[in-house]
C-alpha cells in the first residue's frame, strides 16, 4: 500500500539537517515542549523513564482528533449519501422516518429521533453487505464525496500537525492506533494511506459479522446489530481487547476520549494525555463544552489536575490542514 | 520484553553463512520445498505473485499447532489448577458438579457435562478478576506448572519447527498472528516471549469487559460471559474485527481451523494453507479423525482438492521440540 501523505513528509525532509524540526505545524509553545521532552526522555536507553519499543503504544481518536467532525460525523454524511443511493430500492423509505425526512433533505427532522433514528440509519447503510463489498463503497465515497461546507474531500480535512505527530511517534519507535467511536471498516480502507495506521491498528465501533458461503466462496456479511460501541468506556475495552496492553500515549478531543486519556495515564511510568481543543473560528470550528458534536467538558476542566495537555488549535498550531484553506 | 527464542535462535544462526538453513528442523520434504518456493515467490519483487510486506499477513491456530494440546488443552490444567486454588473460598464446590469431580482429581467425571460443564469452569477460574490479577497469575503459573505426563513446563511443549517457521515468515516482512479457540488473556503473557508475537497480534476467544473505578483506579473487569468464541467461523470473523484485511498464510491442525483455512486461501493470489498431522506416536502423540481434543477429518479429506499442505509430525520434522524429548 502507498502512503502518500508519509511519502510526502519523506520527501519534504529529505533536503533538511538531521536535526529539522520533525513537528513543523506547531508553535514552539508548552505542547510542543512536552511532546518532544516525552518522546525524547521514553526513547533514550540512559533515561529514568525509558520505555522499550514493544511497549511504545500510541491510541488516538479520530473524529476530532485526526480529521474534522462538523457539522456532523463524517460517517454519518456517507450513511446519509448511501439512504440516497438506497432510495429506489426502499420505497416504504418515502413514508417511514427517519428516512422520509433524510430524502427530504431535512436532516435534521430525520436525527429528531435521536439514538434509535441513528441506529436505524447505519443499520440501513452498513449491514448486510459482505465485508469486502462495503470497503468497496467506502473507498469510492471517500475518492469523490466533498464536505456540504468546505467543497474539500474528506480526507483534506485531517490536521496537518496531527499527521506529523503521528510520523514523529513513529519515526521514536511507537506503533499509533485509532481507537474511535467510529465504525471501524469505515475508518479501515483509507486510515492507512492518509494516517499511516495499516488495518489491524485501527479499533472501533463493529457491527456483527456471519461467515457463510456464498456460491461456494466465503464471505463475511454485516449484521444489523452493534457487537461493540467504542465510545467513552468502550475505548478501554476496545483497548484491551485488541491491543492487549495500556498505551503510554493517548490523543483525544471529547468527552468520549475521558475513559480512554484516564485509563493509559493511570499506568505506572511515564504517559502522555493529549486533548485536542476546537477553538479555532476563523480557521476551523470553535465548540467545547456545550457542542452537540464532540463536546469537550468534563475532560476540559479536569485536565490541567490530570497533567493532560490540552493543545490550542488557533495558538498551537501554525496550520490546520495539510492543503490549508478556511471552512 | 525479551524472548529468549528468537534470541537463541539469531545466536545460534551467527557463524553460518547467510545461505544457513532457515528451517533446519524440517527435513527436506515437500512440505518445506512447498513453504520456500512459497516465501521465494511472494517477497521476490520481479515475481508476479509479489505480495507487499504490509499484505503479507500470517495466521496460526496455537493448540495443536504451535504447542501441544494431549491430553487436553492446556488451559484447561489451568483452570483446573485454579479450581483447586479457589476451593477454600468456595465450599459449595464440594457438593456442586462439575467442581466436586475436579477436586476428587476426576478429571473425567467432570467434564462429563460437556460444554456447560467446561464454560462452568472456565467462568468461575477466569472471570471476576482485573485483566491485570488475571495476566499476573497466567505468569506466575505458565513459569512454574508442569505437565502432569511430561514433566516439562507448557512451554517447552511448543514445536521447535513451528518456531522457526514464524521467525522466517517475519524474516521475510510477514507479520504473524495467532488465532486460537484458547483464551485471548490466556495467550497474550507469554506469547511474546515464547513466539515473538506481541499481545496485539493474539486473537483468541474473549469474555466480556467493564471498565470500572476502584478506590479511584480505573480497573478493567473480566465479566463471566462469552463475547467472543474463536473457532470455526469464528476464526474467519475473528481474523476480520482484529486484523482487517485477509490473511496469505495460515496454519492450523484441526477441523476447528476449516474456516479460517477457507477463508485464507480463497483470496486471490498466492495462499498458503497448512495442516499440521499429528501422526507421530513415538516422539509425541497420534491422533486425527477420532480424537476429542484436536479433532482432524473434514480438513484432512479436503486437504489435497484444496492445494493445503499436510505436515506430518514423524515424516517432515527432524525434531519436535526445542529441548528435544519424547512424551
Amino acid at each position: 500500500m502507498k502512503h502518500p501523505i508519509a511519502t510526502l513528509i519523506a520527501v519534504a525532509s529529505l533536503p533538511l539537517a538531521a536535526s529539522a524540526d520533525p513537528l513543523p505545524s506547531w508553535n514552539d509553545t508548552a505542547p510542543k515542549k512536552a511532546l518532544t521532552g516525552f518522546v525524547g526522555k521514553v526513547t533514550k536507553e540512559s533515561s529514568p523513564d525509558f520505555v522499550p519499543p514493544a511497549e511504545r503504544i500510541a491510541v488516538f481518536d479520530n473524529d476530532g482528533t485526526l480529521w474534522a467532525e462538523q457539522p456532523m460525523y463524517f460517517q454519518l454524511f456517507f450513511a446519509l449519501d448511501r439512504v440516497k443511493a438506497l432510495a429506489p430500492q426502499h420505497p416504504e423509505w418515502k413514508e417511514k422516518e427517519p428516512f422520509a425526512s433524510l430524502l427530504k433533505g431535512d436532516v435534521k427532522a430525520a436525527l429528531a429521533g435521536g439514538e434509535s433514528a441513528l441506529a436505524q440509519i447505519v443499520m440501513a447503510t452498513h449491514a448486510g453487505l459482505t465485508t469486502e463489498e462495503f470497503e468497496r463503497i467506502v473507498t469510492d465515497w471517500i475518492a469523490t464525496a466533498k464536505h456540504p461546507k468546505t467543497g474539500k474531500r474528506y480526507t483534506q480535512m485531517v490536521y496537518q500537525p496531527m499527521l506529523e505527530l503521528l510520523e514523529y511517534l513513529r519515526a521514536n519507535g511507537f506503533k499509533t492506533f485509532i481507537v474511535s467511536g467510529g465504525g471501524i471498516e469505515f475508518m479501515r480502507p483509507w486510515a492507512e494511506n492518509v494516517y499511516g495506521i495499516p488495518p489491524e491498528q485501527v479499533v472501533g465501533s463493529s457491527g456483527g459479522l456471519k461467515y457463510e458461503l456464498r456460491d461456494g466462496k466465503p464471505v463475511l456479511i454485516k449484521l444489523p446489530e452493534l457487537a461493540h460501541n467504542d465510545d467513552k468506556e468502550g475505548k478501554p475495552v476496545g483497548i484491551q481487547r485488541h491491543i492487549g496492553r495500556r498505551p503510554i500515549f493517548a490523543a483525544g478531543n471529547s468527552d468520549g476520549d475521558f475513559q480512554m486519556l484516564e485509563w493509559t495515564t493511570a499506568g505506572k511510568g511515564p504517559r502522555f494525555g493529549l486533548i485536542v481543543h476546537h477553538d479555532d473560528a476563523a480557521r476551523e470550528w470553535a465548540y467545547d463544552r456545550d457542542s452537540h458534536i464532540g463536546r469537550l467538558d468534563r475532560a476540559l476542566t479536569e485536565a490541567a489536575g490530570r497533567g493532560w495537555v490540552v493543545v490550542s488549535m488557533k495558538e498551537d498550531w501554525t496550520r490546520i490542514h495539510p492543503d490549508e484553506w478556511r471552512p
